[in-house]
C-alpha cells in the first residue's frame, strides 16, 4: 500500500522519519531535517526540500554523502552488502550479470575515479521512464565523466543522487508520472525518424521537408487524432496544426505548440516538447469529455532551425505572414529548391497558399510555449521548471584584429603587434563585462589566428562575438561597452580591427498577464518559482510581434546540454510540465466569461 | 669635388653646415645640432648622430620634419617647387613621367595617407644600389602602409628620411658603397634561381637539392672561383667549399659561412649574406695578393631550413658528423628519397663519404657567421649592425585546453567552462612574463577553436607555446612559470589541460673572445655598439657544439620582416658589414703569431 502526502504530513516526526527511510544512501538525516519543514504542497516539494538541505549542509557532509554510496559492480555488490535499493537498482541495470571483461573494466573506472576525485562514480542507473541505462550506456558515461573538472563532478554525483532519491519516492508513494510517461513515449516514437546519414548511435537530424521530416509531421497528425483533436491538418508550409474546440462556437482561441525540426545531430526534446506536452492536455481533456471556454490550437512548426535553408523561424513566420517570396528559389546543399521540396511534399507551394497561413491576432488569446530549457540552470540549482521573462535580444558580429606577423624568435615583446593577444584582451574584458550584468551574456565562439604557425606572431586574429541581454537597451549598452573596448585596446596596442554585424534580434519580453498564469501554475504544484531570461531564440519570438507570449522551461539534464544527442529530460519533470499546463488552462478557463 | 670627413671636421660650424646643406628637407638644424658633436669617426658615426639628435627632439619637431617633405609626385612636383634633392629624386623614380591614372590614384593614396595619418607618405624611392623603386613598386607599398598603426608610420616616416638623408649624404661625399654594391649584385644574381612554382612575383624558394638549388650552388662556386678563392669544391652533401690559403703552410683555419637554401617564399639575404660578405673579403684580399696568416674557409651550406626535408641544419650538421643515417631514406613531398636525391645530383649518397666531412675542431680557430637580423630591433633603433650575445635557447609545445561546450545564448556567464578564455588569460600572462625578462620571448603563435561556431561557448581551444631566452637557465624558469599558472588558470577555471612538449634547443652563447672581436670590428667603424641575443636559429649553434663562435646581425629593412620575399637590406648596411668582417680578419690576424 503506497504513502500518501497527507499521511506523511500528519505523522509524527519519527514516523515520517521511517516512511522516508532509504531514501539518501545511509544518511537519514536529510529526509529528518526536510520533515522538519512540513507540511510539503506535493512530492516535488519534499524534493526540493530534501535538495536545500543538502546544499545547506556544505561540502563534507555532501562529500560524507556521496562515500557513502557503493561503487558500481563494486565490492559491496560482490560481497552482498548493499542497501536493498541498490541491489535493486543495479541489478536492473544489468550489473550483477557482468562478464569478467566487463566487470574489470568496471573496475579499473573505479579506480581512477576514485583516484581522481576522492569519492566514488555516482550514477543514476535506472533512467528516465523507468526504462534505465544498460550496461554499455553506463560505461560510456563512466569514461566521459572521468574527464570532468572535480567540482563539477561533485555537483553532479549529487544531481544523481537526487535523481535516485526522486525514483524511490516514487516507488514509495506510487507515484507513477503518467502523462509524463506518455510524453516520454511520444518524443521516443517521434525520434525513429531521422534524416539518412545521421541515423546511426541514436544521432537525430530531422531538416525542413525531407522524408523524415514528412514522417515526423505525419506521426504528431496521428498523435493529435488519437489524442482526441477535433481538427488535425498539416498547412501549405508543413506544420502540423491540432485544434481543439471551445465549449461555445465563436470563442476565441489559445495558440501553443513549438518545432519539430531539429538541428543535425540533435536532440530529442528541443522543440517538440512544446508540441507534446500541450497534447498531453488536450488527450486528458477528451478523455473527461471537457471542453474549455476557448479554443485550443497546438501547432507543430515544420521548421525554426534554419539548417535546410536560411530561412529560420519559417514554421510560426508563416502564421503572421511574414514568409519571404525569395526562400521558394533558394536551393538546398544538393541543389533541391524550396519550392521544389514543397512539391514533393505535396504542398501548394504558391505564395497564395502560404499566405492563407496567416493568423488574425483579434481571434487570439495568446501564444503560449514550453520548451527544454537548452541550458544549465535550472539543473544546477535542482529546479524542475523555470519562468521566462523574456526571449533575450541579441547582435552578432564577426571581427578580426590585424597586426603585423613577425618572428616569434627575434620580435622583442615591447616591439610586436600581436593580434591574438589583442584579442583575448577583449575576451577577458567581454567575460567581465557580460558576468556584470548578471543576466547578459557574451561569447568569444569562434577564434583563430589565420594560417598560424609556432614560430610566427599572430599577424591576424579572426572571432566572433555573440552578445545578448534580455531587453534591447541592456544588450546595446554591453554592445557600445564592448565595441569601445575593442577599439581602446587595438589603439593601444598599435593594431587595428574590422568589426562586421551579421546578425540582430530584438528581445521579446513576456506578457506580463502571461507570465503570471505559467507563475501561478507552477506555484500551485508546490514547486519554486525560478525566473530566468531565455539566452536561445524560440518560436515565442515571432509570435511575439503579433500577440502576447510568454514561455516555461523544463530543466534538461547533463547540464542542459542540448543540439546534442545527450539532451534529455525525464518523465518526472515532464510530468510537472504537463501539470503545469493543466493549471494555467483550467485558470485561463474560470478567467474566461 | 667630394667631401671629405676630415674636411668636415676640420671646418667652422657655419662652413660645415653649408657642406651638410639640403639633407634633411627643409630643417637644417638637424646637421647643425650634429655638427656640435664632431670629430666623426665615420659617415655611419655622422649619419647615427644625426639619427639621435632627431630622436631626442621629441615627436613635435618629428612631425614637423615629416611635414616639410612634399607630397609623391604632388602639387609641389606640379608646380616645381620642389627643392632640388627631392626633383632629382622623384624624376629617378619615374614620379615625373605618370601616366593621368596613376597621377590621380597617387593623389587619392596621398589624400588618404594624410587624412589618417595627418602628415604626408615618406618613401625613400632611391633604393639599395642606387637601382630605386620603380612606379608600380612605390604605389604597392604606398598601398600597404595605408593600412599601418599611426604610431608605426610615424616612424617608418622618420626611417625612410633618414635613408634619404643617407644616399644624400652619399652623393655629397662620394661614398660609393662598392663591396656593399658587389655584395648586393651577388645576392640579385643568385636570387635568379628558385624552385618551380615561386618563381613568380620575386618569390623566392630554394630546397634542398632542387634544380634551383643546385644551380645556386655552382654559381656560388663560380662566385668562389671568381673572387680568387685558392679551392673551391661542392662537397658530399651540397656544401659549397672555398678556401683562400694562408700565408704559411700548417697553419690553423677561420671558418665562417651560412646556408644558401632558403624557407619557401622567402627573402634573398637569408643566410647568402653569411657567404657573400667573406666573399667580398677574400676578393679584396686576392686583389691587393694580400694572404692572412691563418687559412679562411667559407662554407655556403646547403640546407639549413629543413624545407623539402625535416633535416634541419644538414649541411652545418656534416662538419661535425651529425648526419642522421635514417635522413638518407626519408621522401620529400613527391616521394623522392633524399638518397635519390642525393644520387640524381651527382653526389655519392654514401655514409662513408658524408662522414668524411667532419672537420677536426683543433684545426679551426673559430667559427663566425654574419646573418640578416631577421627581427626589427636594429631597424628600430636605426642602427646598422649588431653583435649577437647568444644564440636563444628554445622550447616550443602543442596544447590544448578541455573545457564543455555549451550554448552561447543559454549558458550564464558564472556556469561557462569556455576553452578559449582560459587560454585567453594564460596569452596575456605570457605576454607579461617573457616581456619581464627584458630579453625572453613567449608566443602563441597557433591558436584556434576548433569546430568553433558563433552560438557556442568554446569546449576546446588548441594553442601552441614558442618560448625563447638567452640562457637556458633563463628560459626554463619562464617555461616552469608558464605551465605553472596554466595549471592555476585550468584549476580556477574548472577546464583541463593537455602540453606536449615538441622541440628543445640548447641556447648558444658566444664565445667571450669572438663576441669581443666583432666589437672591436664594429666599434672601429664608429657604428654604435648594440649587444642583442638572436631569436632565431643559426648555422652558428651546430658549430657551436665543437668551436667557439659568434655572430654578426645587419639591419633588415621594412621592420626587419624575414622569411618573406619583403626581406631586405641596404648595400650601405652590408658594406658595413664587409668592412667590420675586413677588420675583424686584420685583428686575427695582428694576433696570430
Amino acid at each position: 500500500m503506497a504513502l500518501t502526502l497527507d499521511q506523511l504530513n500528519a505523522a509524527t516526526p519519527a514516523d515520517a522519519a521511517r516512511m522516508l527511510d532509504g531514501l539518501y544512501e545511509h544518511s537519514p538525516w536529510i529526509a529528518e531535517a526536510a520533515i522538519a519543514q512540513r507540511p510539503f504542497r506535493s512530492l516535488a516539494h519534499l524534493k526540493h526540500t530534501m535538495v536545500q538541505v543538502l546544499d545547506q549542509a556544505g561540502r563534507e557532509a555532501q562529500l560524507a554523502l556521496i562515500r557513502a554510496h557503493p561503487e558500481l559492480a563494486g565490492k559491496a555488490m560482490v560481497s552482498n552488502t548493499l542497501t536493498a535499493e541498490s541491489t535493486h537498482e543495479q541489478s536492473k541495470a544489468g550489473l550483477t550479470q557482468c562478464t569478467p571483461a566487463e566487470f574489470a573494466q568496471i573496475q579499473q573506472l573505479n579506480a581512477d575515479y576514485n583516484a581522481k576525485f576522492g569519492f566514488p562514480f555516482i550514477l543514476a542507473v535506472r533512467g528516465p521512464r523507468g526504462t534505465g541505462l544498460n550496461k554499455r550506456e553506463i560505461i560510456d558515461t563512466f569514461e566521459r565523466r572521468l574527464h570532468h573538472h572535480p567540482d563539477y563532478e561533485l555537483r553532479e554525483c549529487l544531481r544523481n543522487i537526487h535523481r535516485i532519491v526522486e525514483i524511490r519516492l516514487n516507488d514509495k508513494f506510487g507515484a507513477e508520472p503518467a502523462l509524463g510517461n506518455l510524453v516520454w513515449d511520444l518524443h521516443e516514437r517521434l525520434a525513429e525518424f531521422s534524416d539518412p546519414g545521421f541515423a546511426e548511435k541514436g544521432q537525430l537530424t530531422v531538416t525542413y521537408l525531407t522524408d523524415a521530416h514528412r514522417a515526423a509531421a505525419q506521426r504528431i497528425a496521428q498523435d493529435m487524432r488519437e489524442a482526441g483533436f477535433d481538427e488535425v491538418a498539416i498547412d501549405a508550409v508543413g506544420n502540423v496544426v491540432g485544434r481543439y474546440h471551445a465549449s461555445q462556437p465563436g470563442a476565441r482561441t489559445l495558440l501553443t505548440g513549438s518545432h519539430y525540426d531539429t538541428v543535425r545531430n540533435g536532440g530529442k526534446y528541443d522543440g517538440r516538447l512544446g508540441i507534446f506536452t500541450p497534447l498531453a492536455c488536450v488527450r486528458e481533456l477528451a478523455r473527461q469529455g471537457r471542453r474549455l471556454p476557448f479554443h485550443f490550437e497546438v501547432v507543430g512548426f515544420a521548421e525554426e532551425e534554419g539548417q535546410r535553408y536560411k530561412a529560420t523561424f519559417l514554421g510560426s513566420g508563416a502564421l503572421m505572414n511574414d514568409f519571404h517570396p525569395e526562400w521558394l528559389e533558394q536551393k538546398d546543399a544538393d541543389g533541391i529548391t524550396m519550392r521544389e521540396a514543397m512539391q514533393h511534399a505535396g504542398l501548394p507551394a504558391t505564395l497564395e497558399a502560404i499566405g492563407a497561413l496567416r493568423r488574425d491576432p483579434g481571434a487570439y488569446l495568446g501564444f503560449v510555449e514550453v520548451h527544454i530549457e537548452q541550458g544549465p540552470v535550472l539543473n544546477g540549482l535542482d529546479l524542475p521548471l523555470g519562468i521566462v521573462t523574456s526571449i533575450n535580444g541579441g547582435v552578432r558580429y564577426l571581427c578580426e584584429v590585424i597586426g603585423m606577423a613577425s618572428h616569434a624568435g627575434t620580435t622583442p615583446m615591447n616591439q610586436r603587434r600581436d593580434a591574438a593577444t589583442a584579442v583575448a584582451e577583449l575576451a577577458l574584458y567581454l567575460e567581465q563585462r557580460a558576468a556584470r550584468d548578471g543576466d547578459s551574456v557574451g561569447t568569444i565562439g569562434i577564434l583563430q589566428v589565420p594560417g598560424g604557425s609556432t614560430n610566427v606572431v599572430p599577424g591576424r586574429c579572426q572571432f566572433t562575438l555573440d552578445l545578448r541581454a534580455p531587453t534591447d537597451a541592456q544588450r546595446d549598452a554591453m554592445v557600445a561597452d564592448v565595441l569601445a573596448e575593442l577599439a581602446i585596446i587595438c589603439e593601444r596596442r598599435g593594431v587595428r580591427h574590422t568589426v562586421e554585424e551579421t546578425m540582430r534580434a530584438a528581445a521579446a519580453p513576456s506578457a506580463p498577464a502571461w507570465q503570471q498564469r505559467w507563475e501561478h501554475a507552477v506555484d500551485a504544484l508546490g514547486v519554486p518559482l525560478y525566473r530566468m531570461p531565455s539566452g536561445a531564440g524560440h518560436d515565442a519570438m515571432k509570435l511575439h510581434e503579433v500577440m502576447p507570449q510568454a514561455m516555461l522551461f523544463v530543466r534538461g539534464q547533463n547540464a542542459g546540454i542540448s543540439h546534442n544527442p545527450l539532451e534529455s529530460t525525464t518523465s518526472d519533470d515532464m510530468q510537472l510540465a504537463v501539470e503545469a499546463f493543466q493549471r494555467l488552462l483550467n485558470q485561463l478557463a474560470s478567467d474566461t466569461p
